[in-house]
C-alpha cells in the first residue's frame, strides 16, 4: 500500500504526452515521470519520443531541429531518428551503433499522443483508453488545452472524483447553490479499472451557462456522469433537460444541454502534473460560438481548481503521511485510490 | 546551551500574532515559529487562531470565509468556529466531534492579538506583556507597521541592544557622528526577564528629526532607555532635552522630545521573523503631523537596518555555529542572549 | 580521478578575480571557489581581497565602505586594512590582534586581478598566466567583459577545446558552413600545463566578420590556435589569409585578418562560473571602429555558448557522473580534462 497521499508513479501504463496539434516542426521539451523527454515529428511526418539528453556531451535534443533523417542535436550536429539512433555523425570516420539515446514508445490516435514511459516489453496499446468522441466533430466538436499544475496529479482525481466542491470553489462560476448541491443522489460502482459514478440534482433552476447555451425557460435536471481509468484519466458526461422530460430515463434527448469532457493528468513528478483536457459540446452543434462559449465557460472554472489544488499540495508536501479526514461524499475518492494502488501493485 | 547564533525558538511562550486592524472580515494565512496558522476575526467579533489546515483535505482554511458559525472551508464548505470545532458538515449525515483542526490560544488586548504556541495547559495569561501607552492615546498617540524580514528574529533584537550601529548604518538618518556616538555612556542591567540599558550622549547637535519636532536652538542631552523582553519584545523610550536642564535628572519635563517605540520580532521560522513595531509621539499630541512626520522618519531608517540584518542572516545560515568576536559594547547583547537562552531551558 | 564530469575545484591555484578596472572605489562582492570575498582598492591604491564576513557579527564587509587605513565595516565600522587587520575599533579601549579577517593573496598585473585561494605557503607568483598583449595596447587594442554563467567552468574549458560545434550552436554568426567545418584538419598536442590545439580550414569563404574587417575578395585560409592552461584559462589566438599566400607557414604577414582573446572560467561554485574574455584586434589598430566592431561581432557568439552550456550543465546537474559518449572530435578535449586532473592530484 501507498504510504502518502501522493498517487504512485507507475511507470508501466500509457500517459497522454501531448496533444498531436502541439508537435509541429518545432522539437518539445516536457518532463514526464521524472523523465526529461524530447517530443517531435519527423521529417516524415511520425512522432518521436526520445530522452532529451544526446549521448555525447548531455546536450539537450530538445535544441535542436528537424532535419532529413530526424533530430539533429545542436551542439554538434549529430543526428537521431524516432528510434534514438545516431544516423548522422558530422566529421567522424564513423558512426557507430552504440551511438544512441533512449527511445520512449510513442502512439498517436484520436489527437492524441500517447506515450509508455516503463518497459517497452510490456507495452500494449490495445490498452490505450478509447476516447471516440474526438473521431466525431461532427456531433462532437470540441476544444482543449494543456496547464501546468503544481499538484500531484491524484489531487487532481480526486477533486473530480468529489464534486460537492463545487458549491465553494465554483461558487462564482458553475457551482454555488450549496442547499441544492446538498441534495445530489450519487451513484458510484468501482469497475475493472477504475471506478464510475452518475450523480443527479433534480429540479434545479438552470446554471447561466445552460441558460446562455439552450435558452431554458423552467428548472431542469442536471447530470454529471464520470468514470476515472487508472492511472490518470476522467471521462465524463454532463447535460440538463427541463424537468418533466424524464431526463433519468432518457438523456438523449433533443434540448438536453449535453456536453462531453476529457481530463487526463499525466505526472511531470510526484509534486506536478500536465493537465489535458477537452470540451465537446453535443447541442448547436453547427453553431461555432457554441463551442467557443463552452470552452469559455470552462476556463475561469478550472483556474478555481488550480488555485485550491496548488495550496493543498503545499499543504501536502509539508506532511505527505499526515492522516486526512473522508466524509461521506468521498466515496467515489476511495474507489479511485484503490484502482490506482491496485495498478501499481500489478505493474511493480 | 543552544549552540548557534540563532535564536531558540520557544513554543511556550507568548508571541505577537497581528495587529488588531489586520484581523478584520478576511482569514489572514500566516506563519508562527514554523506552523502555519490562519487568524480571524469570527462573526461575533471574537478572534480565532487555528492550523491553517482543514482536517477534511487538507486545504488552508485562510482560503475560507466568514460566516455565521465561523471560518468556513473553501473547498468542500465545512466551517470551523473559533476553538477548531466543525460545527457544519455539508451535504453529511452527521458531524462528528473528531472533526476538528488545531486550535492555538489568541488574547486580544491594547490594539495586540497575541499567541500561544505550545503547551495550553502552561499558557497564563498574566505573563502577557504589557504595553500601557497603546491604551493612552491622547498621551501617546502611534502608529504601526509590520515587516517581514528574512533573518532569525534575534539578530534583529541584537540591533536594538548594541547602538553602536547608529554611527554607520543609519549615518544618513537618524544616526551618524560617528565620534559623538564614540562618547556615549551606558548602564547595563539584566532583569528577571531580559535585561534593560540607558545610554545617553550628553551635549550634542541635536539631531534634524528632533529640531524638525521641538524647534531647538541649542545642543541636547540624548537618552535610549531599553529593555529586553524575553523572548521576542524591545521597550524603547527615546528623547532629548537642551543642554543644562538636568535631563539626567528628569527626562519628564517640558520642552522634552520623547518618543516610545514598542518592537517585536515573531518567529516565522528559524531563518525569518516578523517585525511589528509602533511609534508614539509624547510631544505635540494634538498635532496629527507631529504623529505622521515622526512615523516618517523611522520607516527609512529600519529599511536600513534590514539590509544589514538580512545581509548578516545569509552569512550565518551558511555557518550558524562559527564564532563570532564580541566587544565591549555588546554587553546588553550578551545579557539577551543569556536571557533567552535561560527561558529556553526553563520551557523545553 | 575526479568522479564526475565536472571539473574539480582546485585551491591551490591562481584565478582570475577581476578585471583591474572594475575595482574602482566602491568594494566588491564575489564568490570564488564556493568563498564570499569582498575585492576592494584601498586608500593607497592597492588591492585587497578578504572574506567578506566581518569577525564581529559576520556582516559582509562588501556593504562597507573604504577610508583611510582601509576597507569599514558598515555594521559598527570597524577598519581592516587589505592583509585582513583591523586598524580601528571606534568606541572600544582596545583593538585586539585577534581582531582581523582571513586575506587571499592578490597579484594586479596586465589588466587582471589574481586570486589565491588555497595555503598561502604554496603560492608563487611566478606561476601566475603571462598573457603580454595586455601590455602592447598600440599592436592589440583589446576590449573586454565578464558573464556570470550557471555551468561547471570545464564545460566552458570544452566548448573551446571542441570547435565542431562551430558549425551548429554557431550557425547564424561566426560558424555555419557544416560541410566545410567537417573538413577542419586539427594537430593536438599536451603540455606541461594543459593542451595546445592547432585547427585549419582550407580555401574557404571567409566569413561576414572577416570580409567587413579585411575587405577579402577570395577565399581564404582559416586557423584557429587554442592553447588551455589548466586550471582555467584559455589562450586564443585565430585569423584567416587570402588563398594562394602560404599561410600555414606564416600567419604573420601583412593583411592577415588576426585575433587575440583571452578566456578565464573562474569557478564561483561547482555548478557556476565567472567567464571573462578580452579580445584583441591585430589590424587597422589605429581604427576603433575596429575593435568595437570585433567585440560586438563576439557578443553574440557567447550568448549562443551560454544557452548550450546551461542546458548542458541542468542536464549533468541531475547525474554528474553518468557516462558521456566522446567522439573523435574530442582529442583536445580529453588532453584538457587530463590536465586538470592531473594538476587536481599534485595539488591536493
Amino acid at each position: 500500500m501507498h504510504s502518502s497521499h501522493f498517487g504512485p508513479l507507475i511507470k508501466n501504463a500509457w500517459y497522454l504526452a501531448a496533444w498531436s496539434n502541439e508537435v509541429t516542426d518545432q522539437p518539445i521539451s516536457r518532463k514526464i515521470l521524472e523523465q526529461d523527454v524530447v517530443i517531435f515529428r519527423d521529417h516524415l511526418g511520425s512522432v518521436g519520443i526520445l530522452e532529451d539528453r544526446c549521448c555525447h556531451r548531455a546536450a539537450p535534443l530538445s535544441l535542436g531541429e528537424i532535419v532529413e533523417g530526424g533530430l539533429q542535436c545542436g551542439y554538434h550536429g549529430m543526428v537521431f531518428n524516432k528510434n534514438g539512433q545516431c544516423v548522422l555523425n558530422p566529421g567522424e570516420s564513423t558512426t557507430p551503433a552504440r551511438m544512441r539515446v533512449k527511445q520512449y514508445l510513442a502512439v498517436e490516435r484520436q489527437g492524441f499522443i500517447w506515450v509508455w514511459m516503463g518497459d517497452p516489453a510490456l507495452a500494449n496499446d490495445a490498452e490505450i483508453l478509447d476516447f471516440p468522441f474526438h473521431d466525431q466533430a461532427a456531433e462532437w466538436p470540441f476544444q482543449y488545452d494543456r496547464y501546468h499544475i503544481h499538484c500531484n496529479f491524484m489531487l487532481l482525481i480526486d477533486n473530480l472524483m468529489d464534486l460537492s466542491h463545487l458549491a465553494y470553489v465554483h461558487r462564482a462560476t458553475i457551482g454555488g447553490a450549496p442547499s441544492k448541491q446538498a441534495t445530489a443522489t450519487m451513484t458510484v460502482e468501482p469497475t475493472d479499472t477504475g471506478v464510475k459514478f452518475l450523480r443527479w440534482i433534480l429540479n434545479v433552476p438552470p446554471a447561466p451557462t445552460f441558460v446562455k447555451a439552450m435558452q431554458f425557460k423552467t428548472n431542469v435536471d442536471r447530470w454529471s456522469d464520470f468514470e476515472y481509468v487508472a492511472p490518470a484519466a476522467v471521462l465524463q458526461w454532463a447535460g440538463a433537460i427541463e424537468v418533466g422530460r424524464n431526463a433519468q430515463d432518457n438523456r438523449n434527448q433533443d434540448g438536453a444541454y449535453s456536453m462531453r469532457m476529457f481530463h487526463a493528468a499525466t505526472p511531470e513528478t510526484e509534486n506536478t502534473c500536465h493537465y489535458f483536457w477537452s470540451v465537446a459540446n453535443g447541442y448547436r452543434q453547427d453553431d461555432p460560438d457554441a463551442a467557443t462559449d463552452l470552452f469559455n465557460e470552462i476556463v475561469p472554472t478550472f483556474k478555481e481548481d488550480i488555485v485550491m489544488l496548488e495550496a493543498q499540495q503545499r499543504k501536502l508536501e509539508r506532511e505527505p503521511k499526515r492522516g486526512m479526514m473522508p466524509r461521506e461524499q468521498d466515496s467515489a475518492v476511495n474507489l479511485a485510490r484503490n484502482a490506482i494502488e491496485r495498478l501499481s501493485s500489478e505493474r511493480p
